[in-house]
This record gives C-alpha cells, structure tokens and sequence, in this order.
C-alpha cells in the first residue's frame, strides 16, 4: 500500500510531535503541528492566541451551565472552529504528501484509504520524563500537568469522534514510544510509508 | 532494544497466528500457539481435548449460578488450568527465545523487558473474509462467529488481567492485518525483534 498522508495522534509527553518532524524530515514532506494554528487564523479569522488557547481543548457545557453563558458561547466557537479545521484538514491532505500531528486528523480522514494511522503512547514514568526534559520544569507538578492534557485531549477527540481514545481499533499502527524509543518509531513509520 | 520472546494477542479472524507462524520460520525460532496444548495436557494431566474445550474461555460464573453447581466446577478448573498455563508461559520465556500466541501471555510476560508485545487486530470486514476463506464456511454464520469468538476472548483477557482487552497502552504495537496486509505486520515485528 502506498500511503499519501499521516495522522499522528499521541498521548500528552510521549513525543508523537517529535516523531512527526523526524519522520517528515527523512520524507522530505511537510509536518503540520503548530502550523495548525497559524494556518487556522488565516482561514478562520480567529487570532492565532484565541485558537491555540481553544487548540484540543472542550470547554464543558450542559444544561446547567445556563444558556447564553459564557460556556456556551465558547461551546459554539469551539464548534465553529473544529468545522473550520476539519476542512483544512481535508484540504491539506487532497494537496500533497505530509504528516499531520493531533487534531483528530486520524478521524477526518478515516475514509481516505491513502492516510496511515498512527497512535503514539508511553507509560506515564517515560512522558513525566520526557515533558520536564523538553518542555521544562513549571510551577505545576509533572503528573498534574499530564493528567490535566490527558483529560483536555481525550476528552475532545471522544467529543467531536464519537470514537475510544486509545482504541487500537482506530489505528493502522499504535506504537509505545516509550519503551521502544523514538528512534524505532520513526524506522517503523518511514518503512511503512515507503512500502518496503 | 534486543528482544528474546515475542507475545502476540489477537483478534480472531485477523491472522495473528498466520504473522506468529510467518515470523518465527523466518527467524527460525519455535511458535507456540496449538503446541500449547499438548504441552499444558502433559503438565496439568488434564486430557488435551478439555484443554482445547476451555481454552481461552471463561464459564460464567456468579452467586446466582449457585455453589456446587457445574458453573462453579468449571470455573475451579478454569482457574486451576489458568494457573498451570501461566506456569507453562514463565518457562517458555525463559529457556530460549520464542514466540507465544494469545492465552495472555502479554499480561503474564509484562514485566519482562525482552518481551515484545504485539496485538493485532482487522475490522470485522477483513475478519469475516478471512475466517471463512481459512477456516471454511461452518452452518454458523461467519459474523455470529466472529462475535461468540471476540466475547470469549475478550472475557477471559479482563477475567485474569483486568485490564482492557484492545487497550492500546498495554503492548508495544498494534497493527492492523486488515489494512496493512500480514507480509507488512510480519516484515515490521522482524525489523523490530532484529533491532535493525
């Protein structure tokens, strides 16, 4: 099978944006990240700070927030946003070969028989590890700030996919960078996407 | 990372036994999967046609079915043979390097850092295709098959692992047979167990 484009989508600190850009690099193709965001802006006419604070996040609302509050608003935006990035999403993978992190993009493009589907994971030990290495120390505890984008990513790829997160079902490939490194993870995807 | 043993859990119908047998004849090392059978026959006395009866299954078992019934025998024997097989397991990872099929070895091998753990999985499309290509048409619809199988397998993983059967996070990889095709799954656990 000859694959066009690549869904990444990764658990918070287990360096699925790692593997991506190495991967995009060895493939000579683009990686769509945080580009996202700036990509959005222009499309949507939001500013790039209001989409990177919304970016992956469900702000929650039912019934007892009370209409016409706050959370309902940002809900509506939220919506208009995902529709505004489903479409560029699609738009990006018809144009040309590239790899697209997080986003539910695994989802979007679920019908296109050219896009391989990968799932990245760790164990919480390697991605506590990993954040405080790459991103640094923040006043917040490794484990809280882990939990908190676990909760914020899983809960909004359940909102808008209706589908598992972390469901090997959804996925062509799901991969525990952790235990085996990122180096093994991106061998495997490069000669899976090559075909040989 | 050099692996010793491989484990792989998978769905029925997705070729998962086809990928352990492929890849162990091109590695040259034993797989076990029927074999384990005849092997737990000779270590638990029980005859090998029982063994095959209960194999991978679990009897309901609950306070309604009552005590001394034939539900709660079977779950002691069950629970017995469980025993035996996770013995069995044990043993076989640690004499030489091998490759074992199903019956929780991922579970019962976790905490070995040269096991890799594999699941494979296939929609229900490719499955259905293929169990009654291999196995033959049976007056059993294929999908009613399919379902009984998934049940049962599914059952007694969370019975003696409590954890989820298809949870992402509890192997190394995950990969698709369906879409990806079993020459694809085999050449990448080779690349992977080789560490090339």
């Amino acid at each position: 099978m000859q694959y066009k484009v690549i869904a990444i989508s990764r658990e918070f600190g287990s360096g699925g944006r790692t593997i991506g850009r190495k991967l995009a690099d060895r493939l000579g193709i683009p990686c769509y990240d945080g580009e996202m965001v700036e990509l959005l802006s222009e499309k949507s006419g939001f500013s790039a700070e209001h989409i990177a604070e919304m970016d992956e996040h469900t702000m929650p609302y039912n019934r007892f927030s009370g209409r016409g509050g706050r959370a309902e608003r940002s809900s509506i935006l939220q919506n208009a946003l995902w529709e505004k990035q489903r479409m560029l999403i699609l738009e990006l993978a018809d144009k040309e070969p590239c790899i697209i992190v997080g986003r539910c993009a695994d989802y979007i493009l679920r019908e296109h028989e050219d896009c391989l589907r990968v799932f990245i994971h760790a164990n919480t030990e390697s991605r506590i590890n990993r954040i405080t290495t790459v991103y640094g120390e923040t006043d917040e505890l490794p484990l809280k700030r882990l939990e908190k984008k676990d909760k914020r990513r899983k809960s909004y790829y359940q909102r808008y996919t209706n589908q598992k997160w972390a469901d090997a079902a959804n996925y062509h490939i799901c991969l525990d960078s952790g235990a085996m490194g990122i180096k093994a993870c991106v061998d495997i995807l490069e000669h899976l996407y090559l075909g040989r």
